[in-house]
């Protein structure tokens, strides 16, 4: 035992109440006041930010105590300290210049909902211990699922990532295939089983790879389908290979189309996966994590013809529909299989009260109300002011793309069909590795890269609600001069 | 397609500024300031509302329109509705009187925490993409590692809920028994494997039983040991069931002892458990998001001897540390070992700088800034301050027991080893079920139940950071005068 943590047993006297309950009414009411400010100031300057943080490995390690503080420190102290420390620790994805990854947004609805689900601290478990919780959540459920324009019936329920929704649809799939027998039987040791398989594209997500590794199907029987040249899943080389597996004695699964994929965001032929799966008799999950989101726009919704066949579809409002981190919202078709795979209710969590206990869809019994954020979100929007911006994110795209067209000093590495631009330098890969680097390392602007055909290739994503043409076209122009720069320095040096 | 849906595929031209972009900055720190009065306005006042919700199924439902809005909504109208719609469907898990399952807190500094981590918005999958986020998280665990006493060397990160750190742990588990084989083969159509077997408490969480389903474990191999008078599993009988199952060809894989059962927070004997672990090659997960966390007082962690032998050990401040959901904390011996279970770095996320990427350490990619407000909760209140906080919980708990002790109505029906009431009245089922029902309906306090020997048992759990010896008082004479007017209703009808 340490000799410092007051080893005395205590007695049963009461404590002081001073020395108990909550930060004081008044303290609180003023920190939170003070928060409110320190947030609007933040979202207000944090564009005059350097977007990576410039922060060494460890700098913000060897600035905190080695022990968790005994005694109780002011609250002022302890903002003091979030904006002296752990600002510039941080990078900034709430920054117009955050073209990273995929540009993400805690919008200000966002946030206020964000505060208010923390206050109100619901575990929406079941109906009954939060009936708001459940039932806004189905509410904006489906709101999104009419707005995606995916059939009645299809029921939503809000996860925190897709990850998760996605390990949770395929857990669903593998019952479905194995008509409920894995649930009380499990996988291993059963001589009625081949390996089962999974498919998706050579580009999809490694989220995919990780829910084979926890479901027991293995890396092994995750079949990567080959992409054509706008890196998009071929249909006949899926058909292909389920037919192979089945001949090999193996059962396949599942298959999972994207609707926006990391690298470059390819629209997998959905309706044409959708007719190998029927013929099949395979799961469709199709991971719209950020693609699908844009299917509220009517344009979008058309290029990706065939979701309405799903399975089951994930969609993320953290990623592209201005909702803070985190919030994925997955449809299901026939969510009374869901349940069957999932449900149990033990003595103390039975309830009497409402339909829907969110608890009975998936593994996690915890669910916070995220609902909160996502309706604020799309009531302060709206849904045409949604759709204005993420049509705006996609005109931003192609005018970058535009612009990376006319220059011959650089190529486009693949199509744009939503808001992410895919292009390099005319130059080897280390040159676009230092470019990159470069232009993360200036302040104003973070890219991010991927590897196509074989060669390093910078993304640059729209998808922050405060990013204009501006921010745009300094990001073009950093580019263009960071990239004329290096080759002056190898001009120099050769 | 709709054909409400502005069908017209947008052109190039730049939409109006004025239509896209964030909330003005003004309305949203005006919005942010009244957000921070509703806050402060609930956290006074929450306790004079009914705890539990009154609302009836379908009521908030049908209160909210069919359709997503087409047009943006004031923001000051929006929250008008939380307060007018939202708040009245809420049951009040903030609210002093909150005694149901394990009585949780969203404390200040928490909410202060809440809304910076939503304006930071960031995504700490790799160090790089928010250096601070990932290096608080560290950080904060391992403050808790010490606090806990758990040994040097156990690496801490933040998962959501209990029930994915106990399915995160389990994987490792099962790769570590197999030998990493289970990543790339999955377990099905091996004939190299027997079934596989863990082991935990007829009176452990749903969770194990989630994650046998998803992991392919299956629950025919979840064996639910036998429990002592005091709900603590026999070591004895988990020996005997082991070695039956691997004379039957079975693989015994893991063992998960609990330390604060969620019907009784019985505390397993841990220390016993962990040498038939050792004995028979297992894996041992320490399940304590409940009771765990009073392991920082001395006292409660001599009574959870046995955890330091854990291979993995969870424990979640979103329940008895005044964080507000979710916060789950999982402990690991071997962090390398998760990390070749789970690691898998595609070319888009491949950075450089910093040596934990959050991303590793399980199946989610997407990772909030949790620590933020589990750092703030801690600096504020203090070690002592949580310890007191802990301990004036158990002395309330105890005082409760000691009424109901006093009382020829009523018996106890556990011990009480945390914070945690379990009883009944003297009487059969269906009375004490209807005391329950007519208790909860009063107002000013929620219990919940379980079953103990078949028996139907109301559950007091004190947790909530704002529940003083007087909640506790009138609770116990709400449950009082209830019981004899139930009573009195009985004799007047035979």
């Amino acid at each position: 035992m340490n000799p410092d943590a007051s080893p005395e047993v205590p007695d049963d006297e009461p404590a002081p109440q001073a020395a108990l309950g909550d930060l004081p009414a008044d303290d609180f009411r003023a920190a939170m006041h003070r928060v409110a400010d320190l947030v609007a100031d933040y979202l207000e300057d944090v564009g005059e930010r350097p977007v990576m943080s410039r922060a060494e490995p460890g700098e913000l390690s060897s600035a905190l105590s080695a022990e968790a503080p005994r005694h109780p420190e002011d609250i002022d102290q302890v903002l003091d300290d979030v904006q002296r420390l752990v600002e510039p620790g941080i990078t900034h994805w709430n920054h117009p210049g955050f073209l990273g990854y995929f540009a993400i947004s805690g919008s200000g609805p966002g946030i206020l909902g964000e505060a208010l689900a923390a206050a109100f601290n619901v575990n929406a478990m079941v109906w009954r211990t939060s009936p708001a919780a459940t039932e806004l959540e189905r509410r904006v459920c489906a709101w999104l699922q009419r707005l995606l324009e995916l059939p009645e019936g299809f029921a939503g329920h809000i996860n925190d990532t897709a990850s998760t929704s996605t390990l949770v649809a395929l857990t669903a799939a593998r019952d479905a295939a194995l008509e409920g027998s894995v649930r009380h039987r499990g996988l291993a040791g059963r001589d009625d089983l081949g390996p089962l398989v999974i498919y998706t594209s050579d580009q999809a997500h490694s989220s995919v790879d990780k829910a084979a590794i926890v479901l027991g199907i293995g890396l092994d029987n995750v079949r990567r389908i080959a992409t054509d040249e706008a890196f998009r899943m071929d249909p006949r080389a899926l058909a292909a290979a389920v037919q192979e597996d089945r001949a090999a004695g193996r059962l396949p699964l599942a298959v999972m189309p994207t609707v926006g994929t990391t690298s470059t965001t390819a629209i997998d032929p959905v309706a044409e996966v959708a007719a190998v799966a029927r013929q099949e008799d395979l799961w469709m999950h199709v991971d719209g994590a950020y693609g699908g989101i844009a299917a509220i726009c009517p344009e979008h919704r058309a290029a990706m013809a065939g979701i309405e066949a799903a399975d089951s579809m994930v969609v993320n409002p953290h990623k592209w529909l201005f909702t803070p981190i985190d919030c994925s919202v997955l449809f299901v078709r026939d969510e009374p299989a869901l349940k069957r795979t999932f449900s149990l209710v033990p003595e103390y969590l039975k309830t009497q009260g409402g339909d829907t206990h969110l608890m009975d869809l998936g593994f996690q019994l915890g669910r916070r109300f995220r609902a909160l954020k996502l309706w604020m979100v799309i009531r302060t929007f709206g849904v045409e002011g949604l759709q204005a911006r993420i049509r705006e994110h996609c005109r931003l795209a192609r005018l970058l793309a535009s612009w990376v067209e006319d220059d011959p000093d650089f190529e486009m590495s693949a199509p744009v069909p939503l808001s992410l631009v895919c292009f390099r330098a005319r130059q080897d890969d280390p040159f676009n590795e230092e470019l990159l680097a470069r232009v993360n390392a200036a302040g104003p602007v973070l890219l991010s890269h991927t590897k196509l055909r074989d060669r390093y290739v910078l993304r640059a994503a729209v998808g922050n609600i405060r990013t204009t043409e501006d921010h745009i076209r300094q990001a073009w122009e950093l580019i263009r001069t960071t990239a004329a720069e290096l080759d002056r320095e190898a001009g120099r040096e050769s």
